[in-house]
């Protein structure tokens, strides 16, 4: 007895800006799980502007997407039927089987997770490695120290909230930016962030000077571009600049920083890195993080997109700059 | 009895490319040392690329130089009139008067150096503050490990062509580029690295490419600009970037790297240094720089222009792409 599951299948790679015609809804057939495999039913998918990347036809740190199969991506959901003894029907797994309505799987890329201690949907965001990500830039790459003075583009963004948060949590003064007026107010009113601009109103240069008169200890940088090289017009001796996403360029190339020398005097460090390479230390974060998040001290901030229909749309979205979805997207499928 | 000295003044800033009427030639006379001095004359003085930036009048990580007086550097001299018993009549010391025929100093500041251990205009190159910026750079900032493939842009200058022959010394396969067929058969013929080119001649990337097929793990960078960005498509995962110098730059802006982002993916690390922060590792350098000159492993390749009064011209030139300059300049003033 067969089970139908929607995906979503890249067709053609873009150029530039996405179009909704590279992407495809596609209903499947799934077969019963055989012996040592479960059929899960995914919840809630995880829609992130890394996946830009994986639609070109490169060589990165992740393969590209493959044309006309689904496109993957972390996904949070319940086993439904099961030939495997370890993981009974209800058990909640997270895997990398997105961007599809259901999936067949062995346990071998599928990790538990325990819905009755968080959300389910925080273990794409908070709880994830999207948190992973925020953590292990500020504490592995950039050295965060308590009471340091932090820049967090993309600060409403995913990973941005995180990052503004943990330092928040560790006394450090936190300045944000975003892209819309919406955002912006979160950072503010949610976050409560020293300093929080839209990148698109002024110059984020002369935002950095009001809101950080002294420099920056630390800058997280998610978008590249004009806020990279205004962060480091405002980086103190010895700052360290954490290079993890740079979503103004991945449709369109958008120049370099033109003051990169200014790293030499100022003696900065500037470091990219990629969370797969940390995995490893999640229970290290998951051990500051759990507790943070029930205490709330942590906000899993979300946007939730409902049906899977809606993800290409949502996913478009989050690369246009102006974009309003605050904190985590997360598109709920069942 | 007083002693007359000449001295080059800064008289005017630059804007762009510095003029020779930035510069005088000045004669002071000079005092007989007081007690706890002594009068030096000044053998060698050194002439670097750095020193561009001290014209302007702007905060960095050295005050600028002083209008209407002398430029300061590094020079090697002799102590002609003691009133200070540490150092008597004939004692070599290095000190940062440069630019000039002679000073009056007490002993703070003044490093007594060996001429019977190496020539005394070595201790402005390999075995001076020069030297140690090249292995600062690799084995501080880099971390650079035995047979890893290493860039270094300015190959043929001072630092350059140290940081050749250290990462040579630590069986590392070494690519150079330079802006000169002279230094490019320099590189070649005397450091015999495994792969020079003149980055004026085709493009950078296409060298770096035939060079270091399998990629760069370092890249000593003292250039900034086009070879940056060249150097940044040819790094392999986890390579570090040094930022010693930005030369490209110094007289006029370049563009910064479009290809930044690329660190991302690749867990590259760039790292800005001064090596003033570093001195306190001088006996350390040394203790693997002496013996590796004596031993003739260690080139100090020199270039010498006679008389303070050629001194502005040398500099100029320095700054000039296709500068012909080979190794460190130094200036023989006596």
């Amino acid at each position: 007895m067969s089970t139908k599951s929607r995906e979503i299948q890249l067709v053609s790679r873009p150029k530039g800006e996405p179009a909704p015609e590279c992407f495809a809804l596609v209903e499947r057939d799934l077969p019963d799980p055989q012996p040592g495999q479960v059929l899960v039913r995914n919840r809630y998918i995880s829609v992130d502007p890394y996946m830009r990347g994986r639609m070109n036809d490169v060589k990165s740190y992740l393969p590209p997407f493959q044309l006309n199969e689904a496109m993957t991506g972390g996904a949070v959901g319940t086993v439904v039927k099961s030939a495997e003894a370890s993981l009974p029907e209800g058990t909640a797994v997270l895997s990398m089987y997105g961007w599809r309505e259901a999936y067949v799987s062995s346990p071998i890329g599928l990790q538990v997770v325990d819905g009755s201690e968080a959300p389910l949907a925080s273990y794409l965001g908070a709880l994830g490695v999207t948190g992973l990500t925020a953590w292990i830039g500020l504490f592995r790459c950039a050295s965060l120290k308590d009471g340091e003075t932090v820049f967090v583009s993309g600060g409403a963004g995913a990973v941005g909230s995180i990052a503004c948060q943990l330092a928040q949590l560790h006394g450090c003064r936190v300045l944000a930016s975003a892209g819309s007026a919406e955002k912006v107010r979160f950072l503010e009113d949610e976050l409560k962030v020293n300093y929080a601009f839209s990148y698109r109103d002024g110059e984020p240069a002369d935002h950095l000077k009001d809101g950080a008169p002294g420099g920056i200890d630390v800058y997280f940088d998610n978008t590249g571009g004009p806020q990279l090289e205004a962060a480091l017009w405002h980086m103190r001796p010895y700052g360290r600049i954490v290079l993890c996403g740079a979503i103004s360029g991945y449709n369109t190339p958008v120049p370099g920083p033109r003051n990169l020398a200014l790293a030499i005097g100022r003696r900065l460090t500037l470091r990219g890195f990629i969370v797969s390479d940390h995995l490893a230390e999640m229970p290290a974060f998951l051990a500051e993080a759990i507790p943070a998040l029930q205490q709330g001290k942590l906000l899993n901030r979300e946007t939730v997109v409902e049906g899977l229909e809606n993800a290409t749309e949502a996913f478009l979205g989050l690369l246009r700059p102006g974009d309003s979805h605050v904190g985590k997207l997360v598109v709920k499928v069942s």
